[in-house]
C-alpha cells in the first residue's frame, strides 16, 4: 500500500473511524481502523461490533493494498501534522509510514485479514429520506430514548410506518417511561419491514453525527438483524436490537381537558431561571397554569426557593403540576417554531408539547408529583 | 441590605467569588460569599482559609447591610438573569431576596458574623509592580511549581529581592524537582521581607486570574504568615507556605559546553507531533543535537515511533539526550520571543532554556536517562 492523501481528508477519516472503533477493547484489533486503497479511494472502516462504518475517502493510490490501525493513534499523529499532503506506504518490517512536511511515523499495525468482517444484509428492499429531514428526525427523537435502561426495548428508537392515503411517511419514536417522542419524515422507495426496526440509540447518534454537513438523499434498509444506512461515499451498519418496543400508543392521550399556547423561548428562559433552584436529582419544578398566566417554580432543600412567570393563551381549569424541568426542557430545545402547544388532562395525566406550526412531531412528558 | 446591581457586576463578583471560595467543606459558610453593602460600594469576600478574596463592585444602595450567600447557588442563579439592574434585597424571614426581571430567588443566608475573619497583616512595607509584568512574571513560574509534592517547600514560588545597582527588581522561583523557572520584575517602593517568602501555587494561579484585563499597579506586601496583593477594589489575602524553599541556585548550571539557537515556533511544532507517540508516564523524547540539526524522535511500545527534525545554529559536539516533552513545551509556551537559546552540558546535566531576546526569566529542565 501506496498512496498521497490531503491532510484534511485523512483527519475527517481518522475523526470519524475513532469516534466509532472500541476504546478499550480486550481484542485491540476492535479499536484500529481497517485502510484499504484501490482505484482512486481510501476506504476507512471502524466498529465496535454493534455499529459499523465503512466510508470512502479520494486519495491517489500508487500501490493498492490493505491494513489495520490503532484508531486513535493514528487520529493523534494525523491531526498534528503540518503538510497539506500525507504520504501513508505500508513498510516491508509491516509498519505504516505516516509522513508529512518533515515528519514521520511508523505505527504498528494489524494485518487486514484481523479485522472483523461486517456480514452482509439479509435484504435489497430500500427506503429513501432527505438528509435534512433525517437529521431533523433523529434530533426530535434521540433525546427520548432511554441510556441503558433493563428494559431493553426502550434502549432503541421504534421505526414504523405511518403512511397514509397522503403519501409515504415513516415514524421514528423513543421513549425512556417518563417522556416520549415521535417525529416523522416522507420517505420515497420501500420501507423494508423486518421482524424488528429498532435502532439503538448509540447507532442513532453515530448516524445524526455523520449526517453533518451532508445535503443529499439517505438510503436506509432494514433486515432481520441490521439496518444499513448509506448515502454516496458512506455505509452505516447498525445491529438492532433484539427486544420488544412497548405499544407507545397505549400511553398517548386520545383528549385533553386544558391547553395552552406559549412563546418557546420566553418559557425556555424563564424554566432554566426557575430550574436553577431545582432539587438535583428530581428536577421538579412545579408548573401553575391559570387564565393569569403560567408561574413556575422550584424549591431546594438548604438553597431557597425560585419563581418566575411567562405568559399564556390558556383554555381550561386552573391546575398544578409538577415536571422534570430538564425533560421538558429538553423539548423546548427541538422545536423550531416560535410557539408551543402544551396539552393537559389532570395533574397526573401525561402532558403532550407540540411544535404550534408542525404536527411532524409530537413529545408526551409524564408529570411529577408535587410534594 | 437592600441594593440596586448591574447583572454583569453581580456576575463578575460571583464568579471571582465562587473560584474562590471553599466547594465541600464541612463548614458550609466556607463555600458562601459575604456580601457587605455600604456606600456605593457591594463588597464580596470568598475564603477557602489559606486564600481569601476582598473585591468591591459598584451598586445602588438603599439600606446597608452585611449577609452570607452560598456563592455556587448563587452565582448559577446569576448567571441565567435576563434583566440588566438585580435587585439584592435580605428579607425579615432570613432570605436573600434575588429579583430580575420577573425571576426570583430567595436564598438561604447564613449570618454575616459566622463568616471567617481575615486576619490583618502584620506588615505596612508595600512593593509596587506593573499589572502586565506581574501577569507574564506568574505565567512563566506558575507551571513550575509542584502541585502537591510531600516537600512542602516546592509547593509554592519562593520570591525574593533581586535588585543590583541598575535598578530594585523581585525574582519569583518555581520548581517541582524536574525543572524549574525563575522570571522578575522590576519593583517600586520596598520589598517587605518577611521571615518565608512562598506564595502556594493555587495563591499563585488565583492572582494571576484576578489581573486578567487589569492594567495598573499593583501592590505586594508581605507579612510573617501571610502577603497581601492588591490593586483598586480587590484584595488578595494569600497565607504563605511554612516550609524552606530549596537552594535553588545550587542546581543552576553556571556554564555550559554547548549551545544552540532554534526557532521557538518550528521547535514546538516538531516537538508536539513527535511527542504523539511518547510513552504516556514518562513523556519522553530523544533530542539529538548536531551541527545538522536538532532530530526530535519518540518511541511508544505496541503503537510506533516517530521523528521530526528542525533547522538550529549548533556549538559544541554532537549529543543525544531524552526530555520529558511536556516540560520543554511548557517553557516554550511562556516565552514571548521568536528564538530559544538552548544551553547544554552532558547527557545528564541540566538544560538551560532562555528567550534570545529577554534575560528577565530563565528555565531549567534536567534530562531523563535515554533507554
Amino acid at each position: 500500500m501506496d498512496l498521497l492523501i490531503h491532510r484534511e481528508e485523512l483527519v475527517r477519516a481518522l475523526a470519524r473511524a475513532q469516534g466509532i472503533a472500541e476504546k478499550r477493547s480486550t481484542s485491540p484489533v476492535l479499536s484500529s481502523v481497517l485502510l484499504q486503497a484501490s482505484g482512486e479511494t481510501l476506504r476507512a472502516t471502524a466498529t465496535d461490533k454493534a455499529i459499523t462504518l465503512i466510508a470512502d475517502y479520494a486519495a491517489t493510490i500508487k500501490t493498492p493494498g490493505e491494513v489495520a490501525v490503532d484508531a486513535t493513534n493514528f487520529f493523534q499523529a494525523a491531526k498534528v501534522l503540518r503538510g497539506d499532503i500525507v504520504t501513508l506506504r505500508l513498510l516491508d518490517n509491516g509498519r505504516l509510514e505516516v509522513r508529512s512536511g518533515s515528519a514521520v511515523y511508523n505505527l504498528t499495525t494489524f494485518p487486514a485479514t484481523e479485522f472483523p468482517v461486517t456480514p452482509a444484509l439479509d435484504q435489497a428492499r430500500t427506503m429513501t429520506v432527505d438528509a435534512g429531514g433525517l437529521r431533523r428526525t433523529i434530533d426530535r427523537v434521540h433525546f427520548s430514548v432511554a441510556g441503558d435502561d433493563n428494559r431493553y426495548g426502550l434502549n432503541g428508537a421504534h421505526v414504523e410506518d405511518t403512511s397514509t392515503t397522503d403519501g409515504a411517511v415513516v415514524r421514528f419514536v423513543g421513549t425512556d417511561g417518563n417522556r416520549l417522542s415521535w417525529a416523522q419524515v416522507p420517505y420515497r422507495g420501500e420501507l423494508g419491514i423486518g421482524r424488528k426496526m429498532l435502532l439503538p440509540r448509540k447507532g442513532l447518534g453515530e448516524v445524526r453525527k455523520l449526517l453533518d454537513g451532508y445535503e443529499g438523499e439517505v438510503g436506509i434498509s432494514f433486515g432481520e438483524r441490521a439496518a444499513l444506512v448509506q448515502w454516496p461515499g458512506v455505509l452505516v451498519h447498525v445491529r438492532l436490537l433484539e427486544a420488544d418496543f412497548p405499544d407507545y400508543r397505549q400511553v398517548l392521550p386520545t383528549s385533553f381537558k386544558r391547553r395552552a399556547i406559549i412563546e418557546k423561548d420566553a418559557f425556555r428562559e424563564a424554566l432554566k431561571s426557575v430550574s436553577i433552584l431545582a432539587t438535583d436529582a428530581s428536577n421538579s419544578v412545579k408548573f401553575q397554569f391559570s387564565p393569569e398566566g403560567l408561574v413556575l417554580s422550584a424549591r431546594k432543600l438548604d438553597a431557597g426557593d425560585s419563581r418566575d412567570e411567562v405568559a399564556m393563551e390558556y383554555s381550561g381549569e386552573p391546575i398544578a403540576m409538577g415536571f422534570n424541568a430538564r425533560f421538558v426542557g429538553e423539548v423546548l430545545s427541538v422545536l423550531d417554531g416560535t410557539r408551543v402547544s402544551v396539552e393537559l388532562g389532570d395533574a397526573l395525566s401525561p402532558c403532550i408539547l407540540r411544535d404550534m406550526d408542525d404536527d411532524g412531531a409530537l413529545f408526551v412528558v409524564m408529570p411529577v408529583r408535587l410534594d
